[in-house]
């Protein structure tokens, strides 16, 4: 199967280019009978919107979703829910100086050996615009989830690391700053320094931490579809994840088993949680925590050398309108994410037992 | 779909508990008129078998696998490949101390409480018995890339990490030692340090990292089934992984994008490889390279307390023939579940052009 | 899976209600490089649009096809080709007369049944304007194919029945007439007798015959997945399509192996084609043929007695527009899915041998 | 994806060669808690063991099923049920003669050109001995199905067709004779049919008609994947098969809407039932019966010229111990098919509302 679809019962297929007429998808198996809420859904979409605070791309995209499917009287049919969103604001001429050179680490020269030539505009396919048609979808399937509540925040940008433990956040802050950062005074320092790396037109990396709560037991399917492994594939499709770790991480590595093992209360719940909610692929009920590693976005506004197609070098500078640190705009798409990891996984559970 | 399957085009299904008569699997899509080495296969199965020297569990498994099909006067024939591994040696009174009880970090309970009961022997399809299917497919994938090099290492026990980066390692090394990592000094102090985690009866975690040699251009399917993603999933599948990084990974998040761009040479290749041989999510030639990071093993030889069915504390003594540290075997299974993604994603990549 | 996805890798999935704001679908998977003529997509919407000629639904939908992405400078991009079909003449009240009861032989009762509610405008879902995607699909399938030809032609209407082998057949002639049936004199006279049942207010079932040639050896994937066996549950997945043979079909049946057996030419070719162009699942290269049944179109224009939500009685009146006889539209569905096969096989095909 | 794997939720993957170790396969999807009778299993694989009479082939195979996993204390666990047959009586060198020419009607030819050589053995992989696994499985979704009831039995041999409505059937005799056609009578003259056909060393064809009663409601997943689109495409996968109707079938062509309607009854089932038992590609609550056709078996056991590898004009003798004709047999294996249609799409439907 080509690479655009995502999940088995509740599946999302997807398609549109950065700088085509429209981009949007279909959700199959939304079950039916589900009270949809279109504000909500527009809502996500506009926490991940370029231009809504200083520090992003000031590229001005309304995003507004059109359902075409799948809904009838305010309600899910069973159907399948077809989107848009059409392209308002397509700058084809900001990308006619890489037309024909290939910008550093970006996807345009593997696209272009891959299918033999591209679509050059803004990375076509392999922009990070093509989110946007997860976040609809993630917006549709936290609404199935309802009782399951899913908080991103960032956690890290630069070096500039969040060193509370989760609990001790207050999630309705989140959306408080332009950075997505609960601690209000660490989100004032990440978003002077990401202002301060913008002026050098450069970019800067982050970590977006995601909390799911109220988890039911019993949601993955082993051996290979296990809960936190379709979540890591998850996080890792997203434009310019590097990393993926769950519970413990890679600090429970240097940790001994006697001190990592997380001891049973009576009531099957746990006096530690370094699994992270999953054991052996299956969620116990517990909170599921996770952290996704962003690398810098790779467009910077400077004067550069890179080769043409004649893989000739060439020189040339950076241009368009680009987000100098991804993570604040990131955050509503890896809750999208991790929605629509549980959304399929709440109905395969229903086939687990006779 | 249930979750007992992994690729798409050439693709495993496995079955089998730790304590049930045997365990094997289908290999479906494997190209015909491959000619196959037996032995090769059973070499990568007695590398991961137990017993083999003293950091692993001193249980007797030969591991013998057996083909049922798919090859014919020594090729393949394009018709699944079944095989399987009869388990000898099961003492099952080993787990009846357990047979009531949720060990801690383990997945009894989640087991118990998603099927309605459970396969008390020894984790049952939760024990990590279950990966001598991997291996053996993977064995066979790797038979198919030929020419594309995978080689896994342990990187890290503990808190002792090999910081040399992995262009100064010789991977011929790598079998040299019992930790199976190819730094022969580091190799010692890691062994030692896991004998003496092994006296306490404690367990410990560690790190492996997996480098991939000769990949052509153009292997992944954007967008949701990037080529790291899918390792990703593949290597969270793998029992007690916590984590998983590739190319520059959680430490690329402190760098800026005019230092973490990967210039380009004029033949396309790139003078640094922070993106780790993959841009957006296709591989582009360069190295693959990625690090797993390993929980140490739930199973401590020490008395502790934990829960019965009926909810009531209950202590226990861990009992049985356990790994005090799952890396040294788990490098070909990280082997082989990365072969299997590799050789998945060569098959779709004939089906990208006209 | 929901069941709105066709195909595995040349892959369809539609959206869309006979009612709704648009109906269309993503195809994943086609490959890049191929010129698209976007014509020939609408010519063969056309072929099975309503209101063409005397004999079919006089509805008016200009059911014009617009194309959102995965097409570049003309050319495929490899990446999913996204489609919307605008609903432009709705007639609801048409239907206000069903939305409280069930219509005998429609889908009505089952959805209510299966979803809890319905979409009660003309069938939503269930009505065969779904097929509209498909057919878009088709005609890009068949851009794909190129060489292969496929021709499919109405055989039967009622109890007129063409008696003659395709291989006498002028399939020029098929466009020639209102019925899509390539013998003039034959389609006349079925043309005369749709309009007869449909002065009566009453629906006629018909069979229509598809040749497909210069196919390949070797497409179709054993066991399951044989060719003519996808063929069939295409068919079958068109609305009011009752049965599907190949070959010799049903009257293969009352043969002997002696004489139903086809003789090979020196060539590999056979001097009888009885097997329909399939052996044991997989093309042999000679002409694939076979037959869809489609029963009478349920909606008569006739008082009848059916049930409504709560069970009781009710007398009702057919109305709205409706087709007399489907065969005459549904000839471009048929190759429209006919193509989806041999397209999605075609790839398979790639990826049998080392 | 090859194609060794049937269903989606209720998932079968199958391997094995007719002269190969062993054939068998992995159930994945199988819900926990169910009690599995094995003697049931064993007593519908004894249904279509060869040398059960005197109108079958006098092969000699045990057909033993040994069970590996996914049951513990007779239940299933959830996790996957593999299995395996060993074969016992590998007659190769009756398969000698065939092995530089290909058998006129058979595979050999097309596998050989696809997978660029064969299994020349008895046919490998597309000999009818592969539905043993299809039966196993079948046997096992049966038991998961408890109420539906499915029966399948011989309809047609040759010319001699029973015109009897399935409801004046009494199903309880289709296993009072060798031919298992409920009518006794028939049956006497089906038996006798099939003994004179053998005796010249010849073959012929026949027609399986398969009841399924007791099914609930709302099976089947629009628009794709049709109740009865499945269960064509899994007939039509079957070997010898060469068309499948459901319902009113081709019949139904030259009826009217007005008489071929269902109407309702009060309580929603319908006063007639020429749709099958299947609206809009979803289950109704009222029978579900649909016929297979086979064709005569291409082994004769006569004198037949054919060609060799090489293209030369061969005269080859019919050998081996074949079936003069195969429904007897494909009874049971029509019945598992459709059980594993059902028990996957029972599944499904679980996950059709909140």
């Amino acid at each position: 199967m080509a690479g655009n679809s995502f999940g088995q019962l509740f599946r999302l297929t997807t398609f549109g280019e950065s700088h085509g007429k429209a981009l949007g998808g279909i959700i199959d198996g939304c079950p039916a009978g589900m009270t949809l809420d279109l504000e909500k859904i527009q809502e996500e979409l506009n926490r991940r919107k370029p231009g809504q605070s200083a520090i992003v791309t000031q590229r001005k995209e309304p995003d507004t979703v059109e359902i075409y499917s799948g809904v009838f009287e305010g309600q899910t049919t069973g159907t399948p829910i077809g989107f848009a969103i059409h392209n308002t604001n397509q700058k084809s001429k900001d990308y006619s100086h890489i037309k024909d050179s290939y910008r550093p680490s970006h996807a345009d020269y593997v696209y272009d050996k891959k299918y033999g030539f591209r679509d050059y505009r803004g990375g076509g396919r392999s922009s990070a615009r093509e989110t946007a048609s997860r976040v609809v979808a993630g917006a549709i399937a936290k609404q199935f989830l309802s009782d399951i509540k899913i908080n991103a925040f960032v956690s890290q940008v630069g070096e500039m690391k969040l060193n509370k433990p989760y609990q001790e956040l207050d999630f309705s802050m989140i959306e408080s700053n332009a950075v997505r950062c609960p601690d209000t005074e660490m989100a004032q320092k990440m978003e002077d320094y990401i202002k301060s790396i913008k002026k050098e037109g450069d970019t800067i990396g982050g970590v977006i931490t995601c909390v799911i709560q109220n988890v039911p037991i019993g949601l993955g399917e082993p051996v290979f579809d296990k809960l936190h492994a379709r979540l890591g594939e998850a996080m890792l499709s997203i434009n310019a994840v590097k990393g993926f770790e769950y519970g413990s991480g890679f600090a429970g590595v240097a940790m001994r088993g006697s001190e990592h093992n997380d001891a049973f209360n009576t009531d099957g719940t746990t006096k530690t949680n370094r699994s992270g909610g999953v054991q052996g692929g299956i969620s116990n009920g517990m909170d599921i925590y996770f952290s996704v590693a962003f690398k810098p976005v790779a467009t910077v506004l400077q004067s550069y050398e890179t080769i043409n197609k004649e893989g000739e070098k060439v020189t040339t500078q950076g241009k368009g309108r680009h987000d100098p640190c991804v993570v604040p705009r990131a955050v509503p798409i890896v809750e999208a994410m991790a929605a629509l990891v549980l959304a399929d996984y709440t109905l395969l559970a229903r086939t687990n037992k006779i």
